[in-house]
Order: structure tokens, then C-alpha cells, then sequence
């Protein structure tokens, strides 16, 4: 019983994101069924993290247990071979370690959130970019953002929902960039809250564009209320990019 | 009457080419159609080039009479609502001088082409890339495509059907360059010839897999004759970068 660590890239569009739901197909099922379809599954797939439905994945780490013994070259090329046509792909397969955890051994994770900033709408972005036509201020954002990073009471950015029992983090990196007409924006964390990046993006946008003044970013966070910050920008904008590990 | 010089973007995938056909719709098509839906269309619309099916399109110019005189801004945005959901975008629209010729007073044409190299196939590329799984190696298709490079008859690299009257074009660039996993192929010239990029890029891929000397790209050029050189990579890797003009 084998456990193998994979690395997945996959379009986030047409699923309700990573874990297994009643409604609607997810990343978790599609790579499952297509280990199914070897024949050789035995447990389920763990992800890093677990992406909400529409957001994309450039590396998102997975651990996999198998009833076969084969090398990661098979094991990548026979998920790829069943995921098709799903918009999900294996860019790497290895063995792991039997207690290799990808959840709990991520000391990291690293998210980018694009927003492409113009008059007309995406074409060849379409469903990978958030289109926002408002001119925005990239420095006035990258300015907001500064005050958020560190160890915070992250109540302010995180879903209602949300079920961690504290809303105290540590983002380690929040950064602002332009790139012609697509600003980036990323984001490094040990752990992040429920729908904490889209916060956080929905508020720098309505700084960058002028809405808010630049101490507005500060002053949501120590207000403490999720209803003091802007709104959950959308999810197609949003890449889990990479998790980091010590082992 | 007054003549406005548009640019737009385009995903290729869904259309036949930029011309009007008898089957399958066109990038021409769709926005004419979008300027009939605003009841204001005077003429045809006249592109930088020609695009293949399949080929996609950064920044074409395009050149479109109406039959009112609008600002630019209510052209852009009255055509970007009636092109939805059609992937194309107008990024930009000035009024042009009456004589202002698209195709005729391009001087250079850009093209860039994408290889996705690895072994996994695509996930948020798909459409947008030539998955090659074999190792290519960059250097030696730059080394290669140095010597394309200038003024030479380019018999072996056009369609058999092309019906240009000479095959004597100059190239003025013709870079070859890798970031991660993605090959860049960037082509200049005052003009193309038809299937002349997609010929160069699919013979410069078996020089790259190392199943060509790297001499071969000059050999394929001297023998004049389209059946030296290699076959043509597929459409959903070429864009159509933009076009300069000295107006």
C-alpha cells in the first residue's frame, strides 16, 4: 500500500472545488475515480487545502494511498490517462513517505489572485482573471496591504462560516504587483481562514479604486467584523499556487 | 462615415478563422454582426491578417466603417455587448484617418507561439498551448532558427496552397526562448506567408526533440520545397501578437 505525493494543476471552473460533495463534481472525486479506474485505490485523496468551487490549482500537493506497488511514472501517466477530458492534470507523481501528510506536513501555502484591469472583458483570460474596468491604484493597494501582513485576529477577512476555532493567523507575504493590465496579487501563509484571500482581494480592490482610503484595509482588521471589510472578491480569479514541506 | 481602427483579442478555439466562410463561424462574423446589432455598420471589417482556425489573437487590428459617428468609447463598448458571450474582445477603438488600410498599412506583424513542455497535458492552458511531453531542448531550436532568419524563399515553409505570388518574404526575427515548462517561439516579419509560422515551429520541435540535426532548418530552406521541411504545428498554440503601422 504505497502512498504516493502528486502534484495537481487543474481548472477550477466546472467543479465545486477540491472536496467531494453531494452536489456538483469535485477535483477530490475526479482524481479518485480515475485511480478507481486502475483498479488500485485504497483511501482517499487529502489535499493540501480545499479549494472552493471555481478556484484553480497551478500545484496543489495530494498524498494517495494505492493497493499497487508501481513506479510514479505509471501512476502519472495512468491518472492522466483516466482524468481526460476533466481539466485536471498529475504534473508530478512520487513516492512518499507511509506517514507523509499532505494537509498536515504544509508548513506553507502560497495563493495568487489575478485581476485583469481594462475596459473590455477577458477573451483569452476568460475564467482565470477577476475583470474589474475601474482603473486601480496597484501602489495604493500594495500600501493597504502592508498593514495586514504579520500575526493578526483575521475575524474581519474570514467567511462567517468558517469553522477554525480561531481566526488568529500569520500572513507572512501580501504583495501587490502590475504587469500591463493584469495585477497580481500574492499571498503566503502557514494556514489561511474560509474565503480569507478573496477578502482580502475585495477590500484591496475597493482601496486600489478609490472607494476606500488606503488605512481602510487596517481599520476592517481591527474592527474585528467581518462586516466592517469589503466584499468576497469571486472565485475564478483565485490559484492555489504551491505548498511548501520540510520533508 | 467615419473609420474606426479597433483592436481585439480572441480565443480561436471556437471559430473557423478570422474570414467569413460558408461553414463555421468567424471572428469577421462576429463582429460585424455586433456592429449590424447596433445598426450602424457601413462596410466590411478588414484585419492586420488572416488568421487560421484555431489561432488566437492578443491585439489584431481591424478596421470597421459605420455608419454613425460615434465616440470611441460607445464603439467599444457598444460592440463588446453585442460580441457576449462570443470570446472576443474590442481592448481598444480610436477614429482612424478615412484612409486608414489595416492589412495595407501594416509594416511588421507579430507572432508568438507557445509549447507547453512536459509530460503532463494541460489543465489551465488547454486550448491555449501545443502540449509536447518529449524533452525539447531550447537552445538548439534557437541555434536552428537563427539561420531563418532574413530575406530567403520560404517555399519549403508555406502551404502548398498558398497563394501568395512569391515565397521570398523577410524574417525579421525569429527567437526561441524557455520559461519552466513553456517554450516561447516569437516571429516577426513585414508579412507571413500561409502555415509559415506553424511550418517553422513544427520543424524547429523535431530539431529540439534531437530527431534533426540542428542544420536542418537551413537544409529544409535551401531544398525550396515544402516536403524538406517539418509538418505543421497545430493552431491552438500560434497568437497573433499585433501589428505595427507608421500611422
Amino acid at each position: 500500500m504505497p502512498r504516493y505525493r502528486l502534484t495537481l494543476e487543474f481548472d477550477g471552473g466546472p467543479f465545486c472545488g477540491w472536496q467531494i460533495q453531494e452536489n456538483g463534481r469535485s477535483v477530490q472525486a475526479a482524481l479518485e475515480d480515475a485511480a478507481d479506474a486502475m483498479g488500485t485505490r485504497d483511501g482517499p485523496a487529502v489535499a493540501a487545502g480545499r479549494t472552493d468551487s471555481g478556484v484553480h490549482a497551478m500545484a496543489l500537493t495530494v498524498h494517495l494511498d494505492l493497493a499497487q506497488d508501481l513506479i510514479p511514472e505509471r501512476v502519472m501517466s495512468g491518472l492522466n490517462h483516466h482524468l481526460r477530458p476533466e481539466p485536471v492534470t498529475v504534473i508530478e507523481a512520487r513516492v512518499a513517505p507511509p506517514d507523509f501528510h499532505a494537509r498536515f506536513d504544509a508548513r506553507a501555502r502560497h495563493y495568487l489572485y489575478r485581476i485583469l484591469n481594462r475596459r473590455g472583458p477577458p477573451a483569452l483570460l476568460a475564467g482565470r482573471v477577476w475583470h474589474v474596468a475601474k482603473g486601480l491604484d496597484a501602489e495604493r493597494m500594495q500600501a493597504a496591504a502592508e498593514a495586514l501582513v504579520g500575526r493578526h485576529d483575521f475575524t474581519s477577512y474570514r467567511d462567517t462560516a468558517c469553522q477554525a476555532n480561531s481566526a488568529i493567523k500569520t500572513l507572512t507575504r501580501l504583495s501587490v504587483g502590475r504587469t500591463a493590465e493584469v495585477i497580481e496579487i500574492r499571498a503566503q501563509a502557514p494556514s489561511f481562514l474560509h474565503h480569507q484571500v478573496r477578502n482580502i482581494v475585495g477590500t484591496l480592490k475597493l482601496i486600489g479604486e478609490g472607494q476606500r482610503p488606503v488605512a481602510f484595509a487596517r481599520q476592517a482588521l481591527d474592527a474585528k467584523s467581518r462586516a466592517a471589510a469589503g466584499p468576497t472578491a469571486p472565485p475564478h480569479g483565485l490559484y492555489f499556487v504551491r505548498a511548501d514541506y520540510s520533508k
